[in-house]
Formats: structure tokens, sequence, C-alpha cells
């Protein structure tokens, strides 16, 4: 056992830190600026850091295997943490910002030859972005087996129709490709009935209806989250990812690494958060003395330095055993980080929000919009709910076996 | 003791239930498109509604005393917590809305004749809007100490210079008249520092800079929450409110009736959320079952029950020692209906947003709007923090004495 | 609406009072040592204090109708709340002890007049003690219909056969009478198969087994809470109580008295508790400041009032609901006080303990005792789980109706 | 990175869990018999469980360095943790229980050659056990400066005045030597007035006055917890730890491994509690349907094992920075884990007892004994607040040197 990073981690967290420091935090003012201005797509200066970040090597650093940077979860865990304290500008600077990277793992682990070289590779470059179109207004997505959204085979097309919502990224022109999760069978075994195509924005019968609000946040710079409808929408077959049947093992398999990815960037958050709490609480005084020597303050920060370590160690221990047992055999950690990690960083920035006082839920600090985004993951990717449920379930078996 | 409302409540109750119910609910889808196009002024459909309320006897009810409805504080409550469950209508539709209702208190209250006459008339009649200027972004306003605008006289005027955030109303036109606390002393007494004085919207030097966001949202059609600059405003001394020295114990005279104000409406937006939760978890399936048959759901439903039952009663018993002995003597009071409130309020908020999933968090439902507004209360007229700190001092004074 | 206690109400209150302070506090240190040396019987001077109270006309304040005082419920709640502040001997003193009490009401309200001559008349005079076998340690006995316990009549007799634990009182051998929950019907509605019987103490085959404990306290002065095994025991059939099949009516009859009582008492434990807080805070210095002072010892002293405040309107709105509309009437705000209290209350005693250090898990301050009669409450009488439960399909049926 | 135990972990947890199947587990319904007839002694089956872990190579497991069993923090840590999972018995048995533990470090470290062969190789050897005086009933112990006991050279002796409370094993008559804190200085740093002697049980003028309840348990099998008064003690100056003025250094060094100690221990129990609670849950059915398919419950589990699994890890790196960086380096780690364990291990037993209902608070189940151990380390060694004060202090120096 040993709680130390190893030689390629700790060169990584440098040369991220570094850029942190001389590009994303001094970019931050004037990208939310130039972000009320540019609607559904990202500001302008993101090209400029992105070019940046890959030239220093900072790039597709979430992708394990050939495609990407080739690191393990352990290795990246800490950088994605790091980029998790500018969570608007790191990740997309890098090319490491949801849901491209889960999209670009699921090209890359399941998707053909030429889904690849058409899709993969543009998104590698960042030059297009994608959506993953899987939650649906009309019924409680968290159970997959809800999902209505039809793709019928016919003669060598498909066709697809249905309504989602909250596909993130999906108001920006710039999102080329959608990822779309429906049921190609509605008898068989409940969860080999699902399966995902491949839908370019262009094709007929897409409508990109409206971008759907997060606490107020139109998230526009990060292409918002788009509620689209597919009508007799109609895409080769050979856009189908994997097999027919297989959408909820291919979803199962992209949720993993991707809730251990907000997991990390959410510690990154917490972080941010604490530093901002203390430096606040430093900075003003009340009654007579300084915020800081409030003894409920003091306990507030306590409070967040203990969740965070748990957290932290939570997370990376998920990786290692993603790492070393394979995404099935992390199940419960990942699980338990899912569960964790929004609820606690959402304390976290509930306490520096109350500590800001009216400036805490204003945009003049970026507290209230990353308590959303916090907030918001504890329903987005199933709910706590679900999957205490099922943790809970797998902690009584051990003793059904037993007995 | 008598815990059931008198006949006067009774009535005006069963008068403002049928307004909601043929008026108000009605109307909501409608007022959120025509709110996205106001900017910051109200929806126009409002002045409808509040031509209907005025007609149906359902005006200024908040007001005691000749200049309103007279009724006693435990007399509006309920019918504040009625208008809490469509807290963007009802209260302006009735001219109950905050700031208005404070200031209007306010100048019923300290306000000479011909302030009354030019500033309390037309609020009265819903012609113009007020807004209440004191939380300054440089300092923690919650120490009214801290406040450093200052009001200087200079012959037979005030001159103001400083800076105010969070002006709730600022930004909408036809919010007519500001009142504005700021130092009109540097030495003495650190209580009888500070003064109010009445600035039109209009004189020069006055600059409504910006709206401020609360978690993303502007409140354009209440108006927004403005940061407003003074340089070198001139106004005549007879704009001053009441004495000089007098701002901070006016400014405690209206905080009073305000806290239980947004405390009753608060009540209401509670037994909204506990209404949509449990309709969405009775309509939604998932693993199986009705959403209303998880056990966690259940749990939620009744601890929003017992919670929302404890605040009403607490809120009540608050208004009838206003009226029987006074805001001072109600003090304890309402400093624990302003902690208990907001912070419960939220937590249920919080239950019904999750129960709606994804929805939850959008516009689609009123959930994310009114969590913000119940979460910006834990900080606003004051963090729980220095209520609570204040109510254990007054605790722990019962046994100095004793001793 | 009046939140001012009636004539009577202030009037007892002001004579329980001074008996608190002149009778019942300055025994509190005598009290333990004589029940160090009681075994399972009260100590000797309990006797004499049960003289001074009901001298004192403070007697039997618990029961409504002829047999007892005949207060409201209304009014007996801030008189059972004074009683809650030194708890072991107050209630006993006046003949208000649990689960005399519910006993005592139950033979009023469900006995022959035989039965009330034989048990009641004595149990009214503080001559004998009475315990209540309901609860059974082979089943989940929060569900009645769990209750395995055989009542067989043969005969003239009842055969009764089964073992019960948690009888409180029952190991005190001043106890003369059991009433014991069983089933006389195996078939027929779920609810309509049990029956209570009166069992005397001295009845063949009734085996007093042990004493429970409860965190380590035997609760020696009230008699213990005694497991009990019942083999083949008979008893006449006119011990039956009400009639055959009517068990779980007269349970529910029961609890709902017994519940309340049991929350006024918590309220006043709670009052002790933050008055012992307080005192403690004031007392003692760490750090260069007295704990008084300590921003986080404030935030609990302020929070524990406003908990209390709300419970007890809670508590009183409930007794009101009782005392107009019934016990079934205000089913749901029992379940509300049921669900509140204890929870509550034990929050502030573990505060009030955490600010004595060392000292409030210990003998010498009652506060740890106190917390675990606490902690009990949250699943004796019913766990919370399942008044929430049942709490929220009530809430839930409100929209079932509408929709 | 690397989260594996090494080999001589493995090796000695499956050694020691054979220990507890083979030995342990079976032993415990018989050794609370004993316990209850054994007074403030060990039950006498506990030296032969001693016999059978030193024969298997299970001795002293603590104690790094020469004079125990060579581990380090890391090694050790999963070992006490399997050693909480039968917390009366398994630590004596292995004579890894406190406070020998921490006082047989303090000798093996501080202590003098004649010191370590006079009372550290007994204590070695399980002969005799020992007892730590720290707390006073006089003043708030949390604050080491507090601390009022006399200890005043003259000629060759130090004479000692003082109380002591919850010195731990001290009413064993086995305990044969007690280390005494105390003031040596009235003047000087604050932190240097402070000296800890050595003081044999038969010393004239030591009175072993009364064991301290916990929640009504004495811990008599664990030698209780006993009020001392020192009166003019005189003992030879030879029986100084260390030096003079520096017995609040050792009691800091003492307690770091305390500390975690305990925190290792309250992670068995964690687990107990988890097993128990499934356990029960899967064995007991209400309104139809298995205990164990409660949401609410299931709810429970999956809390209780996110808890387990984050804290385990927190105690893992804390035991792996006191090996790599010492003690001092570990410091807020330290603290972190002392806040987070023990509120959070008396989060899962609460829950484990609700499960078990009116069993969990009682005799039958080792539940509320666990739990009141949980709840006294939330005040033990310095209450959380004395920890989160600190902790917090550290977090705001980072910025005040940014700044």
């Amino acid at each position: 056992m040993d709680f130390a990073y190893d030689g390629t981690t700790e060169e990584l967290r440098k040369r991220l830190l570094e850029f942190m420091d001389e590009c994303v935090y001094p970019a931050e003012e004037a990208f939310e600026w130039q972000a009320a201005e540019s609607g559904w797509t990202a500001p302008p200066m993101l090209a400029d850091l992105q070019a940046e970040a890959r030239g220093r090597g900072l790039w597709n650093l979430f992708l394990p295997g050939e495609y990407g940077a080739g690191l393990t979860n352990l290795q990246y865990a800490p950088l994605a943490e790091i980029m998790g304290r500018s969570p608007r500008i790191a990740p997309p600077a890098t090319n490491c910002a949801a849901p491209d990277t889960g999209n670009m793992e699921l090209l890359a682990t399941f998707g053909s030859a030429w889904q690849r070289d058409r899709w993969l590779r543009p998104l590698l470059d960042g030059e297009i972005r994608s959506a993953f179109a899987m939650t649906e207004p009309e019924v409680a997505s968290s159970d997959a087996t809800n999902i209505a959204t039809s793709i019928v085979r016919d003669g060598d097309e498909y066709v697809i129709n249905g309504r989602k919502w909250f596909a993130s990224g999906a108001m920006n022109p710039r999102c080329a490709i959608f990822i779309v999760m429906g049921k190609t069978a509605q008898e068989g075994p409940e969860h080999r009935r699902q399966s995902m195509v491949l839908v370019p924005r262009d094709t007929p019968g897409v409508t990109v209806e409206r971008g759907m609000h997060v606490f107020g946040y139109t998230d526009g710079d990060h292409g918002g989250h788009a509620e689209v409808r597919f009508e007799d929408v109609r895409v080769p077959v050979d856009h189908l990812v994997g097999e027919e049947g297989g959408g909820f093992a291919i979803a199962q398999a992209r949720l993993g690494p991707g809730r251990i990815h907000h997991c990390m960037r959410l510690i990154g958050m917490a972080e941010r958060a604490i530093e901002l709490m203390c430096r606040r609480a430093l900075a003003r005084v009340a009654f007579g003395k300084q915020v800081a020597q409030q003894g409920v303050v003091q306990d507030w920060i306590a409070e967040s330095r203990v969740k965070v370590e748990q957290l932290r160690l939570l997370v990376l221990k998920t990786a290692w055993l993603m790492d070393t047992v394979g995404n099935r055999g992390a199940h419960t950690e990942i699980q338990a980080i899912k569960i964790a990690t929004p609820r606690d960083v959402e304390w976290i920035l509930d306490k520096a929000i109350q500590v800001h006082g009216a400036g805490g839920v204003s945009q003049d600090f970026p507290l209230a919009g990353l308590w959303a985004a916090a907030r918001t993951l504890r329903l987005a990717d199933g709910p706590d709910e679900v999957h205490k449920r099922s943790l809970a379930r797998r902690e009584l078996k051990k003793y059904l076996t037993v007995e």
C-alpha cells in the first residue's frame, strides 16, 4: 500500500498546474464576458487555449489506450481534479470535457473502423463536438428499460422516432454527431432490447428544439442541454454502434468512466471552493472580528477539508480498482463515489456561498454555478437513490450466500 | 389557546383561494412566456391580474393600519402563505410583493406627510415600484455598522456617495424611488450613525449599473437585483426618512415584518413543492413500481409534511406575538422563523426536485426557481449565523441573571 | 387563533412549578442514591413525594373524564412538559407515569365495571402499578399483525401462551396487573384477530424472567423493562378487555394519548438540557474564553431553542385536535410529533452532553440517561419509519382522489 | 499509488481472522455472562484467550520497534480493524487494548531504562494493567493548560495533589501503575508547565474513589473509568517520565497513535454493525415484506458502506503518513480521522440499532454498547470541536502566507 503518485502523474500534474496558473485562471474573467455573448457556442478564446494545451502535451489525457494519452485511471484522476478547479475552461481546453470524453471512449471501444475514422478522429482533434441522447422527458429514465425512443430496422436503414432532453452540448452547431439510445426490440430480455445508433446532426427529421435550463443557467458555452425531437429519422445500418441489443451494456460501460471523471472534477471544484471560502473569510470583518475567526465558519472549513480528503481517496481507490480489476469489479466503488461526491461537494459549495453572502449566489463568483453543476450530478447519470438501492442489494447478498 | 383561524381570515382565505384557482394558476404558463420577453419589467398580463385582485378586495392585505387592509399579522399570515404558492404572480397581483411591502410599511410608519403623499400613495395604488438599497458589495453588510455609503449634509441638501447591490426591483424602470441607507455620522454611538434618505431614480448621479444574478436567474419580472452607484447624488433634506441617526432603528423595524412575510410565503412554496412531489411520484414508474411507493420517497414526503406543520405554527405564533406584544417582544421568534423556514423549505424543494429528475432543475417546473429563492433567504436580511448568534446570546442571558 | 394558556392551565402550571422547585429538584440527588439501592422498585422517598403532590392537588392530571383530574389534552400538555424536566421523579410523584397512565386510560375507557373496580381504583390511588405486554422478542412487533402470543378460549377461561419483552415496570413486585395483547383468532380480518386480557402477576404460568437493559440502564426505579414468559396461563373470561377481536383497536386508542404524553415530557427534557447546556457553557473556560462564547456552542443553543419552540407548538396543536376532533382526527399530527420529537430532543441532549465533556456521558448529570430515553422513543410505540410510511401514504392519497 | 496490503499484512490478517472465527466470536456470549459477575476485573476466560493469541503470534501487534511486533502503522491498521469487530475481547486478548497500548508506547519512547524494566516489561507480558490519568472533573480538560493537578518537587520526591476522572482501567485491582499528568510549574511557557509522573497504585494518598458510568455502562470488564484522588502522594523523582515540563509534548505524542488505534477499531465496529444490520433486516418481516426490502433500510445500508469505505481509506492514509513523515507530519490527517470516524460510526450503529428495534438498545446485541463507545470517542482525547478549530486554522494559514 502506497499513497504517493507515480512519476508520470507527478510530471503531468506539474505541467498541468503551470498551464492552470499561466493560462486558465488568468482567462476566467474574459471567458465569462465572451460566454455572455457567445450564445450556444464556446467563447472564441477557447481555440487559443486548446492550441496552447495541445502544444504543452496536455491533450486527450482522459483516454487510455492507443487513441489517447494512454494514462491509467489512477494517473488521470489527479489531473482531472486539477481541471475541475476551473471546470468551464480547463476540460474543454485539454479536450477532456464531457460528454465528448465518454463519447470518444465509447467510439474507441465499440465503434467500427469507419465510425472511428469518421467521428472519433475529428473528436480527438477537437474539430467537432458530440452529444449523448439518452434521457427522455416522458419517462423515468434512471430505469433504462423505460427508454421509449424507437429504432426500427427498415431495409438497410434504421428509422428513429422519439424525444430526448438534456442532451448536453447539443445546442452547439459544432456538435456534429448524436449517439442515440433507443429500443430496437419490444420483446426479449429486458436489457437486450436497447441499441445505440449514430445520428449526424444534419439528418432530416432531427430537430434541436430548445435548451433546458439548470437552476437558471443555460450552460451556453458548453453547448447547453438540448431537447431534441427525432421524427422518422433514417440512418444507414452501419450507424449502429456495436450490436443490436447491446445498447444497455454499452451505456453501462460508458457510464463507469463518465461517473469517475465527474467525481474527479468535483473534487477540484471543492478545493476551489475551500480556497475561495478561506480567502473571503480572511478578507471580511463582521461584528468586530474577521469572519475567519467565527467558530461556525471554522467548523465549515474543517468539515470541508475532512470531506474532500475522504472523497479523493475513495475516487483514487476506485480508479485503481478500474485499472486492476476492471470497471465491473469496481462497480460498488463507482456507485459509492457517485453517491458521496456530488452531495458532499454540494455541501462545501453551499458553505462557501454562505461565507460570500449575497455575492456567493451571484455571477461575480463561480460558486453558484459550480453548485448548480454539483446539485445536478446528484440526479444525472442516475439519481443517488438508484445507486444506493443497488449498492445495498449487493451488500445484503453477502449475507444471503453465507447463510 | 385556540388553533382555528378567525372569521375574517377564513373569509379572506376563501376569496384568495378562489382567485388563485381562477386567475393565478391558469396564468402561470403564459406568465413565463411573457417574462422571458419582458426584460426587467413585469409581464404585461400582470396589470390585468392586479385589476382583478383589487376588484375582489384582495389588495394591500399586508398593511396594517389605515393605509392598508388593516389586518393583523396573524390574519395576514395564512393569506401570505397562499400567495407563496405562486410567488412570482400572486404577491405582485395583490400589491403584496417585497420589497414594496416593507417600503410601504416604512413610509406609513416613519414617512412625513409629504413623503407619504408623494411616494406612499402611488405605491399603494401599484402605480410605481420602489427599492431598498442597503447591502453593499465592499463590506459584510450583515453587520449594519459596516455600511460605508456616506450621506453628508450640505446646506439644504444631503450628498450621497456609495455603491449598493442586490437592490431588488431596481432594474425595473418603473421603480421610481430608492430608500438608501448610509452613514450621516462617523462618530457617536455605533447604531446612531446611520440614516435613510429617499432618492428618486432620476436624480443626477444615480447609475443603475447591472442586474445581479441569483443562481443563474435574473428575476427580471421582479425588476431584478441591481447594483447601483451613487456619485455626488443630491436630495433636499426633506428626503430624510425619520430623523438623522435613526437609520438603524428604522431598518430593524422594517426587517421584522419583512422577515415574517418571507417566511409565510416560503411555507406556501413548500406546500406547492409537496403537491408537485406527490403528483410526480404518483405519475412515474421506475424499476417496476410507482415512484410514490419507494420507501425513500415516502420518507421525504413525510418529513416534508412534518417540517411544514412545525414551521407554520411557529410563524403563526410569531405573528400573534407581533400583534400582542409588538415586534420587539417577538424578536426571538422572528429570528427563529428566519433561521428555520428558509433552510427547511430549501430541503423540501431539494427533495421535490430530486423526485422530478432532470425536469426538476429545469424551467419546466417552478421548483429550481423556488429553490434559488429559498436558498437566497438563508443569507438575505442577515445570514442564519448572525441570527443564531443573537438568539443564543439571549438564551444564555437567562442564566446569567439567575446566577 | 390564540396562543395563550387558559386560566386553569396557568393556575396548575404555577402550582406544579412550585412543587418542582420545592420538592422535586431538591430530591434529585438523594433519589439517585436511593435508586442505586432499590433494585427493581421505586426509591422509598417516592411515597412521601406522592403524598405531597396529592395534597397539592397534583394527582392524576393526565386523565380526562370523571376518574381523573378532568383536564383536556391541551390543558395537560404544558403540565406534562414541566414534569418532563425531572422525568424519573415528577411523573410517578403525581401518578402520571407511563405505562400506568395509558393503562388507566384504557381501563377507564374499555374496562368493565368490575375491572375498573378491581384494577383501575388501586391504580388511581397509586397503590399498585401495571404493565402493558405487547412487544415480542421473536417478531417485528411494530407490525401488530405479527404478534404471536396465543389467547385461546377454553370453557370459561382464556389460556395464554407466549413471550413478551420490554414490558416496562413489570420487574417491580408492586406491578400487580399485566395487560396482555395476543391472538384469539388465526383467521378473519387481520386487525380483528387480536384481543387483550388482564393477567394478574401471580397467576400460575407467568414468569418474569429478566430485566432488559436500555443502553446500559436497567431503569430499576421505574420497575425495569421485563421479559415475561406466559405458559398455559389461565384467566377467567371476564378478564377480557372490551370484546374479542378488539385488541388492535384498543391498542391504537391507547397509543394516541401515550405518544403525546411522551412527547410532552420530552419537551421538558429538552428544556432541562438547554438549561444545563447554557449553565455549563457559562461556567467553563477553554482556550482562553468561556465555552459559551464559542460560535459552535452558540449555534447549538440557538438550534435547540428553535427546535423546542417548533416541537411544543406542534404538540399543543395536536392536543387541541385530539380535544376538538378526536384521536382519529389527530392521527397525522400524532404521527408527526412521534417522528419529530424524540429525534430532535435526542439531538439537543447530544449537544448538551458534548458541552459537558466526559461528565455528560456519566452518572453525574442526568443527560446521558435522558438521551437513552429519547433514543429509545425513536423505536418504542412503533419506529419512526413506520409512522413516516403511514403519514406519507395519507399525504399521497390527497392527490389520488383529486385526479 | 497502490491500494493492496503487503504480504506481512495479508499473512497476519489471515491469522487474526482465524483467531476471531475460532476463538473470539464463539467466546462472546460466555464473556458477557462472566463479565456480569466479574466486577471491575476482566472475565477469567480472558487469560486463556491471551495464551492462545500469544501462541498464535498475535501479541503486542500495535507496538512498533524492538519491544513489540515491529509493524508499521499501515500494517497494524487493518489488524486493529479486525480486532474492533469484537472490541471487548480481541484487543485485550492480543494485548492490544487501550489504554495499555498508549502507555506502553509512551514508556517505550520516553521511559528510562528502569521504568521500562519495572513497568513496560510486565505490561508487554500482560501481567499488569495501567491507567492514564489526565482528565479532571473540575476543568475543561480538552485544553491541557487547564490541568490543575499539582506535582511539586520536594527534595528527592514529587508530591502530587489533585483529582482525576475517567482514568480508564483504573478500577481494576490489577491496574498497577498510573501515569499522571500535572503541573510542575505555574509560570513559564504555557505548554512547558506540565509533567508526567508514574504513580504506583498502592502509593499512600492514592484513592480510587468510584467508577464513572458511560451511558449506564460501567465497562467493568475493562477496569471501568475511575475517579481518583491524589492527596500528598509522594513518588521518588526517578518516577518522572521524560523531563520536567515535557508533559504536554509527551501527551501529544501519546495521543497520535492512540487516536488512530481508536479509529481503526471503530471501523471494525462499523463493519460488525453493518453485518448485524443486514442479517437482521433479512431475518425479519413487517407489513408484508422483508425488512431488507424497505427502501429506507437499504438507504442506511448503502450509506453505511459508503461511509466505511471512506473512513478506512483516510485512516490507512494517515497510518502511511505517520510511517513516512512522522506523527507531526500527519497531524491534520490524525485530526481528520478523529473528527470523522467516531461520528460516522456512531451514525451506522444508530441505524443498526433501529433495524433491531427494542433488541437493539438491549444487552442481547452488542450494538448499544458499541454505540456508547463510539459516542464517547466524540469527546474523549479532545472533543471534535477542538480538533475542527485546530484543523481550520491550519487550512486558513495556507492563504495567509500566500497573500
